[in-house]
């Protein structure tokens, strides 16, 4: 097990990667900040999986536990299953020691972490993320969120949890499409820090997609890492920093809402964006050839997408001008200018953009 | 004009108070962190009556000006009513330098706070209160909230302003029952923190119910720099600090929700709920009878009620349980150790609430 101390100015917390975590959670939460009833959000299959074994985990370590299930996608990420949640957490909050769980994958995380945020002016909430996304990248770093119909993740909180557990032995039963798309997060980790990480996963991405459990414990320590770093120096993307997170994502966010959200997984969206990011830094002078090969060649071993299927470029250029973080209509990406070093870029020009997009047509 | 600098972990701010300031309001928004669109979220007397000088006070500064209106009462402390709001935020928010300015009291403070929290994890928000109660006490802190069925505030967030702007010439068209409100929390300062507004109270109070704007000004000045002192040092509430604004709150507000909220104003309430823990101070031993007189004296000075009407006082008993800051089914009062002194004391006996009761019946 590993343990990584993530310090912010609103809550100091520990994330714990590890193999076979679950089990011991009652001993993870001896402090006393976390109150005594544990209301677990999460959904239906998760809690036909492991909830037996979740909700023991606590009553031994003397906790009481209350499931709440909501749907497994991305329309639970709304107020009225927010507003829902809280009507029934009320009812359950007799003692006045409640705390929640957020118990599944990014959209879990995101809105039963906008619950904890706005319940009483914020109660303690735990992470333990069941999917490679969520466990290298969402559940840290307290970004929650729910949708409009105006944008995704227009409503939300900064809210740090007060854990995250990322038990590595729960993607065992992912399928390959939901381990690519957390591999998107992590290749995009590896392009923007780190190139040791990098250089790992080219000689054992395959092991990550047997789910071989020692290299998916290697990379989710190692995420949650860099993650935590990064977080910890601009906990509310004020900075400039957080920002380099998005490396892909102004892109790949634009794909996603010019494809409504249906075509492509996060991570695949991400994986294009990133391809498209890397082209124009190369374009822009910033980033060799070289380089731009070895993220092309990462992201098909990866079994990522590397071109765009009946998508006009023209709805993604459109789309990309609505992303909630642009500023007086500016635009912004994360440029690399060598494997595992980065740079934030305002203002690129449409023809650049649509040269580069030219690269996943 | 007084000025007051407010620093807390997650926003340093200042709070302004003084006579007719509203016009000025372009040139306190010079830091360029507070966007270019303003969104004014306000009721529909507020508007007719100050709706044109606040537009023009922001437009002849540069910022754009659009308004919300929202009812003028406790309803619209709501999921459903912050819902509405946000979506039409969302689409005037096209420049994507927004901010919000709640002109109104308490309950548009609370709201408009709420929705800047959580739209788009934080926008800037500047509170102009326009009601007494608002000026002294409840646009100061970063407390929002909006009501479920299960109790008031049980939704909300700690969320600083961005600036507090306190301009007592609001106050000349209050009605006496609003000046009153007011000045119970006053009052509460005074018990609590300052012996000397204590005496000046007792001396001019006849000149803030003929709203005498001189001597407001001096109160609405002294009791936001008590408040910020006490934010400051504890801003979520977390030391023990920050508890001892609740004075009078605990059966004030079980007052308030025995009546359903209607009978009795907060003010009026909290003015009730003082006797009584004024009373529970002296019986235990800690306050003096002197001091509990004159704590009398000048709640009956400021025109506020000293009994109960018609109310079950085991209704409020009963009420006085789901105060939502209760910890393990344990009450919480703060208590006077002298005129502007007091300490917080838990679990007190039922019995000795009861007698205590039995002053304002």
């Amino acid at each position: 097990m590993k343990t990584i101390r993530l310090k912010t100015q609103s809550r100091t917390y520990e994330i714990k990667t590890g193999n076979k975590l679950l089990d011991s959670l009652g001993r993870f939460l001896k402090s006393p900040c976390f109150g005594q009833d544990a209301y677990i959000i999460t959904n239906a299959a998760l809690k036909r999986r492991y909830g037996a074994r979740l909700g023991s985990a606590l009553q031994s370590a003397g906790y009481s536990a209350r499931f709440f299930l909501i749907p497994d996608s991305e329309t639970s990420k709304s107020l009225n299953i927010a507003s829902s949640v809280i009507k029934d957490l009320a009812a359950y909050d007799k003692n006045k020691r409640i705390f929640i769980v957020a118990f599944g994958g990014g959209v879990i995380g995101d809105v039963a972490g906008f619950i904890a945020s706005i319940y009483k002016r914020g109660i303690p909430f735990i992470q333990i993320p069941t999917t490679l996304l969520a466990q290298v990248d969402s559940s840290i770093g307290g970004k929650t969120g729910v949708d409009l119909e105006a944008g995704k993740n227009l409503i939300g909180t900064f809210y740090q949890p007060a854990l995250v557990l990322s038990d590595v032995q729960l993607l065992k039963s992912l399928d390959k499409r939901q381990l690519r798309s957390g591999l998107a997060e992590v290749i995009k980790y590896a392009a923007i820090m780190d190139a040791g990480l990098f250089r790992y996963l080219e000689k054992n991405i395959h092991r990550i997609l047997e789910s071989d459990l020692k290299a998916i414990e290697y990379v989710v320590g190692k995420c949650a890492g860099l993650k935590a770093r990064i977080v910890q120096q601009d906990e509310k993307e004020q900075k400039g920093i957080r920002t380099i997170l998005n490396f892909g994502h102004t892109i790949g966010h634009a794909i996603e809402a010019a494809c409504c959200y249906k075509r492509y997984s996060h991570g695949e969206a991400i994986a294009l964006g990133m391809l498209v990011s890397s082209d124009l830094s190369y374009k822009l002078g910033m980033l060799g050839k070289k380089a731009v090969q070895r993220i092309e060649k990462l992201i098909i071993k990866a079994g990522l997408p590397v071109k765009l299927n009946k998508v006009n470029p023209q709805s993604i250029i459109r789309a990309h001008y609505r992303d909630k973080k642009f500023i007086g209509r500016k635009n912004r990406f994360v440029l690399l200018s060598d494997i595992g070093r980065c740079k934030v870029r305002q203002n690129i020009s449409l023809k650049a953009i649509r040269e580069s997009l030219k690269k996943i047509l």
